[in-house]
């Protein structure tokens, strides 16, 4: 069984017409590309893998990975292509052109209408890149002592998406 | 490098501080948890990988990701943890008990107030893949054959949640 359960809904095998399917990408919009880039490269490490722009249409296509030690992105665009599709969680950001100086507000979803809720970076220690995220003046929604949940903390990002911050291997 | 370009805003180098970071999970609201859980494994081949219910704040969270074929979901609750915070593409649905009949939609950030703009799903034969949620009934978004952009297609999931759909490997 592919699940570690089948509550109802639940389809108990897996289907062989979606075999080699990848959960590529998520896409969130964004009003201050250059913002938007600093956060994501700077404080939380990816690397930008991709762009392209549509000058007619006025949009650009931002794509970014966290890629593993040694990883190199191929440099010939075909080859490119095809390594990007492979990835998993990818970030693809929009921008709409002059979004950052028109007054363009984006909606983070955790507020009515909710929809979207956040992103979530693994981190190897927890405690060090919170106190890493307060030294660089990164808004928190939630510090790891606010709350309930003590092991666990969201930060915002430039548009205030949440972006939540768990450890990647549970301290005893 | 590890970046294809530095535009305005992209740091030039790898933050020492973010090694090991994990791009792990996305989290959206859904409304009817057995119509998602069912898209999400039967339609696109998501397996469930965890799940857990939290009775006294009526919520619970389904956590689904795409397998590697032969790859085994830990038994052990501690290791499936670990597992699970170092796997990427993760897909985090929150079910706010109830919102499956007390009315909530959710909002799939595509209209104002605009947002969250889709997930994408990498496919090896996206003629096949579109022609199969053809037939299973799967609304779309947008069709190949709709537009400019002959290469893509918009499905759309139980919410009304846009999903990508993009060819693995370009085909000549």
């Amino acid at each position: 069984m592919p699940h570690i359960a089948t509550p109802p809904g639940v389809h108990p095998t897996r289907e062989p017409a979606t075999q080699g399917f990848v959960f590529n990408h998520v896409m969130l919009r964004v009003a201050d590309i250059r913002a938007s880039l600093d956060f994501y490269t700077r404080v939380l490490g990816f690397s930008l893998v991709d762009e392209r722009h549509f000058e007619e249409a006025k949009f650009s296509l931002y794509f970014l990975a966290i890629l593993d030690e040694g990883e190199t992105i191929p440099e010939d665009p075909a080859e490119r292509r095809d390594w990007l599709a492979r990835q998993k969680s990818v970030l693809e950001l929009t921008h709409n052109h002059g979004s950052e100086t028109d007054g363009t507000v984006y909606h983070d979803g955790n507020s009515e209408p909710r929809g979207f809720g956040h992103l979530a970076i693994a981190v190897p220690d927890i405690h060090a890149a919170c106190a890493r995220f307060e030294e660089l003046g990164v808004p928190f929604q939630k510090r790891l002592t606010d709350g309930r949940m003590k092991s666990i903390a969201f930060i915002k990002d430039p548009d205030g998406y949440w972006v939540e911050i768990i450890q990647l291997t549970k301290v005893a």
